[in-house]
């Protein structure tokens, strides 16, 4: 048995909301100190406080698991990392999608050389409504805060880096992004060293539910997953035949994938294994975002080391 | 070359119709009497005509297409039959659906044995609205004006003649058909002498078009054939993805199907080959609608010889 | 609270299966005698015992969920549901596919009015694969042990009780299902008072998986439910678009109706509400069960009372 | 009644294959000359005789089909437009996309409204096979080639003029073309000036068929327009549910395509009417195309007039 501790409790973070989880998982409620004493962290708190609890984790020769991203600045990502490092304890980022089903079985597949070599991948990945302005605010920007999840699933699925970078970027969406200095519209090709091609599509607004799709183009076939529903019924009448929209979000399309990823942190701390993503695959996500930022900003392609 | 009369221009059948037809095609106006010394008479004149038509042409030494049904008694069929079989000259008979692509590919491929041995076999049948009382009056009644195509249909995907018959047949749709003493809404059940079991399912509405498809079960496999729409455009917003309706009626429907049956027809003819489906096949077919017709007023099931 | 006894540990029903389906509630083991002592029971033990379960339950005053059936015989049903009825306490049977979120989806939407008034239905439920003969000899035969499944969804759906029934059956499947004197393939007419027609489709074998469809065809649109695969996949190559099978069979397929479905239960017994489907649900739906296997094996449609 | 002469007789353009398509039409078989007296001359002939046939054409008074390109060289096409319009005779390029009924339907329904304010547009275009060696070293590379069909069709839907394009390529389906000095594999993203993005993913290898697909994402909704197969036929077993490949090649897909393009041009010119798209959509979709080779040769996104 491994006992794990949780700090940050959902969005609203207060003490009631600690009370409740804990409640209906009857688990105590304990305080800060208290968490960094069992054998494994999981940390779903607000960002800025993501890196600090890690480096105090990992001190204290803790097992972490540590939502998306580590912090929002690639260099405290590194110095992060390096005190990980050292102390030699294992460290999960939160890449839920990597765990969804679908995604997981086209990954299976594609590794299986069912499409032959991967020549070109879609990714396309489009919320159902923008954030309030706020959220905007502390996000670190669409390509930080959203595109990650698809810049990570690229480097999951192309097999290789990405040598280059381009994204265009635009507020098409709500003024009131373009006036947080972000924007809710975004697109990026990745070029791997042997010529792989990746097209991501990102958008703030999709109105027929999350939007998540992936697509892999390769030498013998194509393996794509598509949207879920909430069910299966099909309505037909002079209009047409209409099947439900796309699931609403996040969390009722990554359900299951949130549940897979916690089980597979656990049983690779029990196991002894270092779990994946991990802290690298953090950073690595963070880098081609900052890329994706500052291509879209001054209209060039980046080449990455 | 083969030299055709068309007999009948359309549900109007005036004349001007027979001249727009034929300066369409590039083709004369001929007299009824003409029409008897071409090669080969299409006949799609009103039923009552069919049977001496199809007569005055065998006893002319012409191959007849004559569109379904040959008549709706099946005594004058019977009798019509012996004059082409005793004139020796070639007869088919319109059923358009075996030269529909969907459904040829599907006999193919259940022929070449993908699906295995064929144990049930399910055809839906949905006319897009009810006819107007006129017609209905006229038509011999639902079973044998439209579940006889799915009758045909049946006799052409089982590979063994029915031995069994059960129909139930209510009005639902339109009181006007009931007082008319016909139904609108009907289902059938065959069983063949191994077993096979096939259901039939007919409606004279379908607010999402020509609703037209068959399944068919077998011991390896699946094979299905679903309706056609007029694009592939689909569309999303928060009510789902919506495609396109199914095609209006049978002359979108089955406007390929109409041309590879004529093909077949004046390929066989010209080839000295019999055409299928032959005056046999047509009868067979009312057999079965009269059955069905029986066993829907008597709620009884009938054994079929 | 309620305190649940459950009876019955699946197929094996061993002590030790007992034994580890409690540990894994975090429940005690009990005696048969202590069972009985809870709130309410749920019996889950091989159908012959059900209905003496039931009885004593209901003389102890305990709330029941009996998996289908209540007895294989309509007579002890009756006797049975009269000691229930005595006891004035609640029995709720176990039709689970009323409670899988597709087919409940489409229930509320035809329900609602989405598709007018309900005139054609069709359900297809297709097994896997075939039972063992063991299980065909006390099964009571295709009828009242799978079909009654689909008899209760036509109860369930057509708004109306079925007035007259067809069946038609074979063996095509295995040759040991005949000679233990059942059939494997199997279709039914129902036909309701107003008219309403209802078709359905029994095999023990689809290669596919677990084929589980409805289609209610209304005056104005089709609502249909469709079958659930375990991903959203495709590969696509030369030999077209595949996507996955259908869920492999019922744990899979409707793992969500049967959690719901004991949701039900808890909720109904819990508010004082009497839970449904109840016994005389169970009752009716085997009655048509009785009279499809007269059916099938007279040829000839049964008049429902 | 519109006299049109048709130079070019398919890809041999041999005599002989001329005489055969003027049998098959009921046409005459003319000289060079004798086309240019015609009212309209539909030009298919090899592209370096493009601009040279439109230029004669034009002086002669005649309206003009030309299949794409008028030339590889856009400043060829900027002096042969200048001929035409100096000429002030119809002009019509093939781009028969356009005219896909499919692709159609979807430009008419988003110019309707339907889903709003366009965002994001993704074009999607691989061929089934790479051409043969011989072909690559003529065709002005892929860009000029292929995915000049997909940049008109960007300009056809977008509804403004991109204002910066960024392109990847790599050769990753044969050497051979690399060894031409080409690519098979190619993406391109556009940015018009209002933030509209597009993405554009060609290959040269497409192993389930000529892939050829397009989404909308506007602000209400999304349109989108699939791949056709030869039949709606479905196979399934324990593999899944198999569909046909899409449709081989564009002889197949874009059949309806060109009759409606063909259509298109005799109805504007029977009218007086100017047909599209014209010299300049031509054009305009060349100075993409060379803007996507430089793009994708420099790794640096290209800004656009």
């Amino acid at each position: 048995m491994l006992d794990i501790a949780v700090i940050g409790a959902g969005r609203i973070g207060q003490p009631e909301a600690a009370a409740s989880l804990a409640a209906a998982c009857g688990a105590p409620v304990i305080t800060l100190d208290q968490a960094f004493e069992a054998s494994a962290v999981l940390i779903g708190s607000p960002t800025p406080t993501h890196a600090a609890y890690i480096e105090r984790a990992a001190r204290a020769g803790r097992a972490v698991f540590c939502e998306k991203p580590v912090d929002l600045s690639s260099a405290r990502v590194r110095s992060c990392l390096a005190v990980v490092a050292s102390a030699g304890t294992p460290l999960m980022v939160g890449f839920n999608r990597r765990f969804d089903p679908h995604f997981a079985a086209l990954k299976r597949r594609l590794d299986a050389g069912e499409a032959g070599r991967l020549e070109l991948l879609t990714i396309i990945s489009r919320d159902p409504n923008p954030p309030p302005p706020a959220y905007v605010a502390a996000s670190g920007g669409l390509f930080r805060d959203m595109m990650i999840h698809d810049l990570d699933m690229a480097r999951f699925l192309l097999g290789e880096e990405p040598v280059e970078l381009f994204a265009a970027a635009s507020c098409q969406v709500d003024p009131a992004i373009a006036s947080a200095g972000d924007v809710d519209t975004a697109v990026v090709t990745l070029r791997t060293a042997s010529g792989r091609l990746c097209q991501i599509s990102n958008s703030r607004r999709a109105t027929y539910g999350y939007d998540q799709r992936i697509e892999a183009h390769g030498s013998v076939g194509l393996l794509r997953a598509g949207n879920m529903t909430a069910t299966t019924v099909e309505f037909a009448d002079g209009r047409g035949f209409v099947t439900d929209p796309a699931l609403p979000f996040f969390l009722e399309r990554y359900a299951a994938a949130y549940r897979a990823e916690i089980d597979a942190f656990i049983t690779a701390v029990a196991a002894g294994r270092k779990p994946t993503p991990d802290g690298a695959d953090g950073l690595k996500a963070l880098v081609l975002a900052d890329a994706a930022a500052e291509s879209a900003a001054t209209h060039r392609a980046v080449a990455l080391s």
